[in-house]
């Protein structure tokens, strides 16, 4: 058994990191600078180095979603934990703001009456917010799914996607069909994310945008 | 690249589980009767088989648990992310409140004051709460460690702990701190764990209080 180790609070991230650091050395995984925070935090919040190899991110998917938060765009998540996650300060100190429409009640009675999920109906409403929209979607592949094919129809594209649903039935399909649009995307290939996951990305991203750094 | 299933929405959550179900077969893994809702929620939240492995559970560890809620327990979260995943209709139904003093300015105050965690603040109002408490913590392991040290130096024990912090300093030692107590718990060994496998464990247990049974 290992020993309680005396850390002091305000060290204990800075810890981690180290850890996470020298065990991705230690694999022989070397991340690109502009990502680097963004896998580590995801790492962080799951303990789980997997995510080092299956975050998959677009061309300049950094650049374009730090020029979105700075510019004030919103977040959207499609669960309320990963709205509880993100860090609201950080986000509210640019001019954005986050939400979760899957619990409002009136979603919840247009998805029965329409045979669909709520995260379709909260999709719509959040493709409806008049400004640039970070999707977060940490949960449902219908969400992901939805957007898709309001794009295949013509309609807005959301800014910026991170896709981390987790799951079982259609999670990986649903992140594939992103690799090969023209939205900016953070993709979690294969069934792990999950809410924390997406709120870690979204933290790292805001914390990126404020300290003008992505190493840890 | 696997196609999208149609399935519908209220089909989806029975699907995956079915999924769990067959893959847990296929390693050759069984579950206990009474832990199998709680072990496959840990799963179905991380897409991590991990969890059927690693979830440790003190004897009698469900019974006393299900007793707990049904008498109206509460249910004290260390991450409001993990109280905005615990089922917090359910729990009312049974007469617990669920509660989360993390972000509670006072709580920031005196950690600061004297050196120690908001976590460690945190678990000592929980301590106080006049009714019996399930702790779940899903992050901080200073969360774990001061309850621990609360029961060593005489003060009032924990009713029960689902101890599942995930990371790098503290987390694994923390844990094994409470194997040998004689305090019920639900522990998950090693690294990983979360908020959200926090969450689930209170869901699937609220469930079975609900619906009578541990299987699905």
């Amino acid at each position: 058994m290992k020993d309680i180790e005396y850390v002091k609070p305000e060290e204990i991230e800075k810890r981690s990191f180290e850890i996470i650091t020298k065990e991705l050395s230690e694999k022989g995984i070397v991340l690109p600078k502009d990502r680097e925070l963004i896998i580590k935090r995801a790492i962080h919040t799951s303990a789980d180095f997997d995510y080092a190899k299956t975050l998959t991110f677009s061309e300049n998917a950094v650049d374009v979603a730090l020029e979105l938060i700075k510019n004030g765009a919103d977040i959207v998540t499609d669960t309320n934990m990963g709205l509880s996650g993100v860090n609201k300060k950080v986000l509210a100190a640019f001019g954005g703001e986050a939400h979760c429409f899957m619990a409002d009640e009136d979603v919840t009675r247009e998805a029965k009456e329409r045979g669909v999920t709520r995260a379709t109906v909260s999709m719509e409403r959040a493709l409806s917010i008049d400004k640039p929209v970070i999707f977060a979607i940490g949960n449902a592949p219908t969400a992901l799914i939805s957007l898709y094919d309001s794009v295949k129809k013509g309609g807005r594209k959301p800014d910026f996607v991170i896709g981390v649903p987790v799951g079982f039935v259609n999670v990986e399909a649903a992140k594939e069909l992103f690799i090969d649009t023209d939205i900016p995307y953070i993709i979690n290939r294969g069934r792990k994310g999950g809410s924390n996951i997406a709120a870690a990305i979204c933290n790292a991203l805001l914390y990126m945008a404020r300290d003008g750094k992505s190493t840890i």
